[in-house]
């Protein structure tokens, strides 16, 4: 069975492994207080231009939305999110338990624009008895989103420029960054995630790490006490050099973005592939990963030999399904994947 | 100024004041434990013929709800609701407070169906991952919606019958629960109520209290320690009798129906004014709340004689607004009103 | 049976039932912004000498603590309290429902000592890996405290300045503060309080009121957005005017202080004939709350005759209880309490 | 720098590292739904004797702690603790930011007992409006205890008594549980664990793992939907079959006992020197952490070569310290401390 149901299904690069190997049975001290925690922070405060940035390393992706939200907002405060985002459909309500509603905005391939947000806070001003509402406090993207779209960099100026005049901190899931910013199609640079982002993420686990995200907050006044809410949130790795060499290992020699660009070219086989076969795609996705609508007979057919995730009902014979590529995807899996369909 | 911009803007029934003027010095036990509160609960009780239920007096709405949803559900689990809900739109988040998602539906007129509330149950066992999404846990229905309809009797069961099937506990919020009742439309009675719902409330502050909502709880596995929450949710009221001696008043003698009948007329009569003067309605509601669409001009001129609410922007040059009766409006002040409509 | 259980045990001062008299079925705007909410501010600023604080009214203390704690807290941080106080123990969690620890201090006498808050800052502060421990994050104190006791005004600037030398705002519950006000052992007066608390409410419940409490923010940074607050916790009353006259009544010609002046001298009254008549005192109260230490045999006897608090078991033969007075206490009937002592 | 100061500061066993490699560029299905983590949960049920547990790989204790006790409890229920419990000091407070009050017991060296348990529950069923306190819900104990004691078979079996005649699920923190178990004094074998609990985690992150905690649920009302509570809580890892892959090479051939002895082994040598050299222990520890007071100047004559935890403050001139062992101290540098001290 040849795996594309996701960018999570192999252990980490080898090197991480290399380094892990290296250190062998090292005394380090925890809680990312260590030295290669220390490292991988110089290297990638210097990766993004941003000396002034706090990098803070957690476990996984939906801790970290939890974390950085909850952290931002004040309790009458919600967040405003595309529909579709991650936080508002796949983690089990875990903003709402930190007791913040999710604000959802009506996407648009995955993406929320800048005129929206202004609305959003307009609608609440205009309100006469505003405090019987939750107010907007942030806002909360995916870069790229849940549906393999990339945000241009002046969507992205336009959104941080309402934000900034409207006091609002904009947040990054960064989830698949190394994905969206290896896109052929991206005009957007890690320095402008950095420069527009009041806090986002460089995930690990989709792209090279076994496990791992980056947090960076550049905005100063959300730095303070940022580790109080790792731990009261469980997200402090008590071994914290793991998620430090990790990183130090992706963000060596630009390896990170060395590796995400093989997702992206396997990806685009793909998708060139789909699309010269007939194939109706379901999203027009820039990234690695590729929506593409079957029958139900096709599907049927290709999961005796693949993993794919069926992401949603088409009609009563059609099902669009996803197909995801990773640093890890091999060639040769996506040929005999183009040769099967 | 005549108000007509809700139906909670005069005190309450004289006779309350009355009932409480006749207590004077009279000395009673906290926390809702008097013998007013009993002799309330048993005249409820008695009404709608649930002699198993329990019952509790509450001060407001919100509290009710926030009580009442995060009683029932589990940490994980999310509450069903019209996208137009009361919890949903214009309570700052107090569910999400709580730590719950409200899972917002669609509404239509103010009311979902029996078949969304299936379709959203489907969607989340079809899910492959359903522990990645928040699991419908109860349904919040309101009796007046928010724009003034009601359920017929057989949507009502139908709904009850799709909660029944899945486990799903049926609550209705009747903060206005008397003006649907009395409705020329409505065929539900408030035993109806009382058999279909496994928890409800009946308003008190919109129809004839000074404050208070008396909770009734009919399913058997709600009922342990609600007394706790209502405690840790600060809704106890330290001289609970103040809230027993008005329902007490309320349920002697059908009062709380007979003085709910009072707004619906009042309403009818407007609502036909409305009708035979040509203007056209921006929802039609068969209760105490009316809804219609102004020209920009008609507002502002009504807005130096009346209060009223802004609704919502129909155009550049119209709005909707709606005006309240209530159990305490005069013919004399709709007499006014259509005068000048 | 004559009630001495608690200090809640009737209705309210007359004057309050007579102001609701004279409203009748007057129309006003809700949520507290009716000119009667704004006649008592402005009544309660004059009284305690700050123009500059803002009032909200709240329905109840538990509401109005878990209101105020959780609108000053960041989710990091927990309030400083004596391990008695009524935070801590008797309202179900509240504080920690919205997600903060009650840090517990030892109480002498109900009371908190300035040395204790700079020991547990200090203790913090010295912790390798302070991030691993709940940060304190304001003081809690209640004036009286839960056993009658008050702090002298030394004890509260000393508080206070140690408050203020690490940034930790200082909440004072006031539920009974007329009652501590009115004790001949007070040195503190009303505009001592306003001057030293960042906030602090004026019980109405407990002194003279229907129900409702006065909370008063003098600090700046905590004013913005309270009503959010106060909303989201489910604290906002409809008919907020219901408040609103109430502690306009209290605070015309004094009345708050006038008649809370009526249970310190029957309690005054009570303490002298329990201490002449030989019995132990189990604290000595100088407000309305008296306890006093019993055979067994004579708790169960005056229990045919009074309502009493049994508040702690001393030993095998003897109880501690607790007999409260309140403004509307009668003489007679504290003649007839010592009668059969 | 010879590092006593904590359990978790060198990376894992090799063993898993070898693991690890082996497994390679594998692809594996993602949530712990793999084949490694299906195996690991069959080698520790196998292990503790209990086929119909329900297992769980969490990434961290404080992570663990939080879901498993927001799992348990109720809105209005409260977590019975030792006052010196992890849970109660050393987690910023991640179970009051679920919702709940941890209900602290004086513990002596380290432990409660069943008669406090019982005088908890029974203080609370007397108290004549329970509804005002937080209900006992469970009860935390940690094996061995933050100073390194252990329960005996007869206290264990004496508080499960306890807490099945009150209904109070009994949750056993196992960060240390290997260290407990082959402690020379324990009487307790982890089948024992795993009959007397209703749920209980086998502490990974300190015994020879990278990371991880496997929770193990015996009771089978506190099974359902647990999944829901780990992703909502954050701790449901992409990558799952990492922690699987180490339960199951600890859970083979008994590793994860066998290295636990050495931790005692050393900690043993250790103790027997500082008895025998005349230090004053500042507890008894049967297991790998290690507690002795130290005069100040010795305390920072050590520090210039070893890492260890300061503990406490003894007086003015004396220190508490620890000194932990793991499983992978060797004897070499316990011999340099020996020789140091």
């Amino acid at each position: 069975m040849i795996q594309f149901q996701c960018d999570y299904n192999q252990t980490c690069h080898p090197a991480i492994l290399d380094a892990l190997r290296v250190i062998g049975m090292e005394q380090n001290v925890g809680y990312g207080c260590d030295l290669y925690c220390e490292q991988a922070r110089s290297a990638i405060k210097s990766a993004i231009n941003r000396p002034d940035a706090d990098v803070h390393f957690l476990v996984g992706g939906t801790q970290a939305n939890a974390t950085v939200i909850s952290s931002v907002l004040r309790p009458y405060q919600g967040v405003l999110s595309a529909d579709s985002g991650h936080i508002n459909v796949h983690e089990t309500g875990a903003i709402e338990h930190s007791g913040h509603k999710v604000l959802a905005l009506h996407a648009t391939n995955g993406k929320i624009t800048a005129q929206q947000i202004q609305q959003a806070v307009d609608a609440h001003s205009a309100d006469e008895g505003p405090e019987h509402c939750v107010q907007p406090g942030m806002v909360y993207i995916s870069f790229p989103t849940e549906v393999g779209t990339i945000y241009s960099l002046s969507e992205l100026e336009a959104i941080q420029t309402v934000c900034h005049t409207n006091h609002l901190p904009l947040f990054i899931d960064g989830a698949r960054l190394g994905y969206g910013l290896c896109s052929p199609q991206c005009d957007v640079a890690l320095t402008d995630i950095a420069r527009l982002a009041d806090v986002f993420y460089i995930g690990g686990t989709k792209v090279g790490a076994m496990m791992g995200e980056a947090v960076v907050i550049t905005a100063a006044d959300l730095k303070p006490h940022f580790r109080y809410h790792i731990k009261q949130n469980g997200g402090m790795l008590a071994k914290g050099w793991l998620l430090g060499v990790q990183f130090l290992t992706l963000f060596t020699d630009n390896l990170y973005l060395r590796i995400a660009k093989n997702a992206i070219e396997q990806a685009m086989r793909l998708k060139q592939a789909l699309i010269s076969k007939g194939y109706t795609l379901y999203a027009d996705s820039p990234t690695n990963q590729q929506f593409v609508i079957l029958t139900n007979e096709q599907a049927q057919s290709l999961s005796s030999q693949f993993l794919f995730e069926r992401w949603a009902t088409v009609d009563a014979t059609h099902v669009a399904v996803r197909f995801c590529t990773s640093w890890a995807t091999t060639a040769s899996d996506v040929d005999t994947l183009i040769a099967a369909l």
